[in-house]
């Protein structure tokens, strides 16, 4: 076992002291880098991309060869348990994923199965491997998954969608056979995410990006509840280090107090709420991570620069807090903006007392 | 003047007693009802629809026929001040609104001039004076306008966007620019709400679809503040009654309390926040309009008949709830079940005491 050099990241997530603030950036290995786009050209389609193992690799490390990043995240997607569930998932040009077969009612949710995580989704364990050998100890490698509401909203919408009224729809008409598929995608996430983890995932995030679409009410019954029973079933040590588990839900800020309250050990942000705000209300609980527009790359370097140092203050703690965007990177911000965000935030980052 | 036969709609923004909850619902006159399409179809495209005041009075009046409504809407589109500014409103099949021309930067913006409501807008109004002369009393008729900041987006973007990347963008790297776009627009929207007013609208609505993909500081500096300055300038008398305002922005329940003190006589809320909490935070300043999610009308008449009772409960008061959706109606609902919720709320209903 190769010793990790910068652990900063993991000490932030668990509120150990730091000597500044970490920072990694949500899609951070992606289509606005040059070296990305070579790379996914060389691969042939996204999925291709993601089921080599030594390319996955090779675009995993990209950003972190530009920029002091402290932390990897796996290259992949949230959709591969749908796919390897039999859906058969694809990326039409321009329109983002698509899925050949789509779930529309109880008995299609009856004829699905649970994955195997060494079996159809052996690619993405062969990925992490590869990773953690590449990175050779330099910073930490996150794994990661969506959430079971947000892979039920593709698997029923057959991909994105404006108003989700069929899934909604599905919800409302037949909670029974919704309750169905979200059990058996907990089931799957959690296998698929301790299988990471005994791959080497040094660290977890749940993406529920379309948790913050459905009513108080329906999101604890629907999303919440789900994730509470994966986050229980999780391998929480690896390496002989405790494995964080950050839980995303965009627009999830009015919710924060009842996602504190899964065991979770930190909260992804989204940029309408503010930190400060946030940290008030369930701060001694988890540490936060997020949470700067990520429109603000568009602006100048001042900009960028000022409104990383609003966030560092506004959080105004020494440790608990990971930098990120609100939500992933566009694809035509200049990377050179980038750098700038990631400089910033070791410069305004808080060292810990 | 004809006497206004039901006024309970604007009783319950104004805190009066009434007998019951009134209701009223986004895009009542639309795609989901047939009569709708075929006057659509005999108009020609969308906007030679909302040109012919005849014809926009006629689905303006469609769903009351059906339905036991407490209120007519304008039947328009948000867009119309930008179009009017010159920028060429078209909708492409299944594409949404788009512009031929758009606004790229700070010269594009000082092109622009302040349309004058009664000359470029005239057909607004004819609109207005034909269903108030139909409508002979039996409800209110609500006007409305897009909020200066989603009137942008739509100028800078084209059209809809899924990130808002070319607005947020201006917004960060030119806040100048974007704020002169900003006064324009409010100074154009209030002549144009006072111009509804004088024409007969009875009551009015500030749509701020997207001022929820702010951060909170950005949506009080680019979005709220516009519409505070609009809510100060408006008419708020008309036929010897006042003239409630109803702000609305989509996502922006984080910020009732700042929403609250515009001056706005009601809120309106999206199906996120429990309309019980809402109530809890600004309940004494604002009536609430709200908030059942739309999706709730794909389920069964038990399941719309028991959210319309619990939306009722919760907001457990006498007074000051207008029952509507969180958002528009979708294209696909049964009129049926409309029908089912309009009698639901009524059934439902708060008598004051």
């Amino acid at each position: 076992m190769v010793e990790l050099k910068n652990d900063r990241f993991l000490r932030a997530l668990l509120k150990q002291p730091v000597d500044t603030t970490p920072v990694w950036i949500m899609r951070q290995a992606g289509r606005y880098l040059p070296e990305y786009r070579a790379t996914r050209a060389k691969a042939g389609s996204f999925m291709d991309l993601c089921k080599n193992a030594d390319l996955a690799s090779e675009v995993t490390l990209q950003p972190l060869e530009r920029f002091d990043l402290d932390a990897a995240i796996l290259f992949s997607d949230i959709l591969t348990i749908p796919d390897a569930m039999g859906l058969g998932l694809y990326f039409a040009e321009g329109e983002g994923p698509r899925f050949k077969k789509v779930i529309t009612n109880r008995r299609d949710v009856e004829a699905i199965g649970v994955p195997d995580p060494e079996e159809e989704l052996g690619y993405v364990m062969n990925a992490v491997r590869a990773i953690r050998r590449d990175l050779n100890g330099s910073v930490p490698l996150i794994g990661f998954s969506g959430s079971p509401w947000t892979l039920a909203t593709y698997m029923v919408e057959g991909g994105s969608s404006k108003d989700f009224g069929k899934v909604k729809g599905m919800m409302y008409d037949d909670p029974i056979a919704m309750h169905l598929l979200l059990d058996k995608l907990a089931e799957s996430v959690t296998s698929y995410l301790n299988a990471q983890i005994a791959a080497g995932a040094q660290a977890v995030m749940i993406f529920d990006t379309w948790g913050g679409l459905l009513t108080p009410q329906a999101y604890k019954e629907f999303s919440l509840n789900y994730m509470q029973r994966i986050i229980s079933n999780l391998q929480r040590e690896a390496d002989g280090r405790e494995v964080p588990v950050t839980l995303f839900t965009k627009g999830g800020g009015p919710w924060l107090e009842t996602m504190a309250e899964t065991g979770c050990t930190a909260l992804g942000l989204d940029w309408t709420i503010n930190i400060a705000d946030a940290k008030a209300r369930v701060g001694e609980q988890v540490a936060l991570q997020g949470n700067m527009d990520p429109c603000v790359l568009y602006g100048s370097a001042d900009t960028i620069r000022e409104q990383v140092s609003k966030i560092i203050a506004d959080f105004d703690g020494n440790s608990g807090h990971v930098f990120n965007l609100g939500h992933g990177i566009h694809q035509h911000i200049n990377p050179d903006n980038v750098k700038v965000l990631v400089d910033a935030v070791h410069e305004f980052g808080r060292k810990s007392d």
